[in-house]
């Protein structure tokens, strides 16, 4: 097994893309080389984490100007490829943050040069790659603080290189601290209905080789009662400007059992997570995804015939809950709202 | 389908055990004709909830003494049969007490007639499958009390008629409600590691015809928090004297959850689950089940290779936390520890 595991690689002319729906079993990569693809890729959570799908969704802009160079319009193809991107998936701000970003960064260009556009287009992508993977090194330095000789850090989902371009967020500093030489170990869990943790957490720490156990998304209050939790970490999607931040489905009940059980919850993203168009959780958009996820796992059904289920994709913590912030210029706490803008 | 699901059925020379690992989606029966045969579907979970394990115990009692009658020590037999089944789960205190009420029923016969001990076991069993299904209908009367028009009711696990000998407790509750014509929707928890809401609960409100969804364990505290739940009811596999409870995992930090929305959140479980003998929740001792349930979902492996896992098979909620135990004498409500004995 390699040493790091990597979510995205641009060749030049295409994204190769990490099929994560096959992990941890199979190693498969899908070739993108159209901004459809990338869409697809994005909507079918072949890829997925907040920062990666920026990284995505930038080189998917940079292959709609390449395509545009053979249509009639090809400002406006751009601006379609755009709108297009961003309704793969709703929640994460790092998708429409890139694609407005890349828009902007190409703006200029679109009307009069189509092909410098486009290697505008590329550019901006390589740049945006190189800031996550320099954004999300800065951050897990900052979060590896947060840990000493002893902890037990519980997370949810995945938030490693595989969620990112490179180093990951809230298992970046989980990460980092082991690899300082901390003696930590880490609680994931498995996180359904999509299983994250247990199928990328889980192999990033093998990778890693961090002590680790998995466990249910029922399991976190025995084992916070039983003191088997020292601290929590998780990743976000989106987080507005006081603070309240989206994640995955179970982030929210964790920090109201972390709250109950006086442990420190910390919350750990790039500041192009932040969404400061919006000034509270309450604005934020949960994406609803189809039951089925819940009903089945891999084909297979799993709920007696004619049941119907829910299936809210993330949550929103408030801010009240949350130790703190980890970013790539510091850890951020109370009171939040004055953030050092990006 | 039918109008009522049933988890035993004495032929009245064998125990028929519906395979409860092969619903929802197999009808299959396993015909247990010796204790062993019982032991094993125990163990291995083909029947479980802690009411049936019971009944099924007490069955395995009638049938070790008729074994007994072939054998040069009758008495000996009988009670190493007794300790065996007893060893099959350690936390449903049903199991233990089934097996030692019939041990003390059969005592008077089992040195001087074996022949007087096998009836009077089988006797006993019949007479404890009866006492199951009238206190929980009782029960659930009284628990249909707590529900009114409009309640979206969370529950986790299996407590219906698949989980005893009849009507079943928690869903038992539920389900009376319902047949009494109050308008009320069921939130049920898909229940990893072992599926039992997906697959056993999904299945009886089907079949009863409640209106519902099915969640994911870290969807509770989304639901509780939209306005999505109104009132918790669980069951209970073993109630300490200060009403401290084991059920299974996830109940714990349901019961956290409810008191941080301010919901009420009930236990329900006939007295044969209260165990007198101990003071408080400390001393129950939890299973600690295979890591495979965790690490494989529907029996397909999930988690990366060289993962482990924790597998917890139930937590104890503290008396604190609890608005009021459901039993067939009524509804105990704070301060707990003045029960009315059987």
């Amino acid at each position: 097994m390699s040493e790091e595991l990597r979510s995205l690689l641009w060749t030049g002319s295409s994204l190769c893309v990490l099929d994560q729906l096959r992990l941890p079993f199979e190693t498969e990569w899908i070739e993108c080389t159209s901004y459809r693809d990338v869409y697809s890729v994005i909507k079918n959570m072949n890829t997925r984490g907040a920062p990666a799908i920026g990284v995505a969704a930038a080189y998917g802009m940079a292959l709609a100007a390449r395509e545009a160079l053979t249509t009639p319009q090809p400002a406006q193809f751009v601006l379609d490829a755009g709108a297009y991107l961003k309704s793969a998936r709703p929640t994460a701000v790092n998708l429409a943050w890139a694609v407005d970003r890349s828009l902007a960064e190409g703006a200029p260009s679109l009307g009069k040069s189509p092909q410098a556009a486009a290697d505008e287009l590329a550019t901006f992508a390589g740049k945006l790659t190189q800031d996550d993977e320099d954004h999300n090194l800065a951050l897990s330095k900052h979060g590896a603080e947060l840990f000493e000789d002893g902890d037990i850090i519980l997370t949810i989902c995945n938030t490693g290189a595989l969620a990112t371009y490179r180093y990951g967020t809230a298992f970046g500093s989980i990460n980092e601290a082991f690899k300082q030489g901390r003696k930590i170990q880490v609680i994931a869990l498995e996180t359904r209905p999509y299983l994250q943790g247990a199928r990328l957490t889980a192999l990033e720490l093998v990778t890693a080789g961090i002590p680790f156990h998995l466990i249910t998304d029922g399991m976190a209050g025995f084992m916070m009662s039983h003191g088997m939790v020292t601290k929590v970490i998780v990743g976000a999607d989106r987080i507005a400007s006081n603070g309240d931040f989206a994640n995955k489905i179970g982030t929210y009940q964790l920090a109201v059992l972390a709250k109950y059980h006086g442990l420190p919850f910390y919350a750990a993203a790039p500041l192009s997570s932040f969404d400061f168009s919006i000034a509270s959780g309450a604005e934020i958009l949960v994406e609803q995804r189809d039951e089925n996820e819940v009903l089945s796992f891999a084909g297979q059904r799993v709920a007696a015939e004619g049941a119907h289920a829910f299936n809210p994709s993330f949550d929103v913590t408030p801010n009240e809950l949350l130790s703190g912030i980890v970013t790539e210029r510091g850890v951020f706490r109370h009171p939040f709202g004055n953030w050092e803008r990006p």
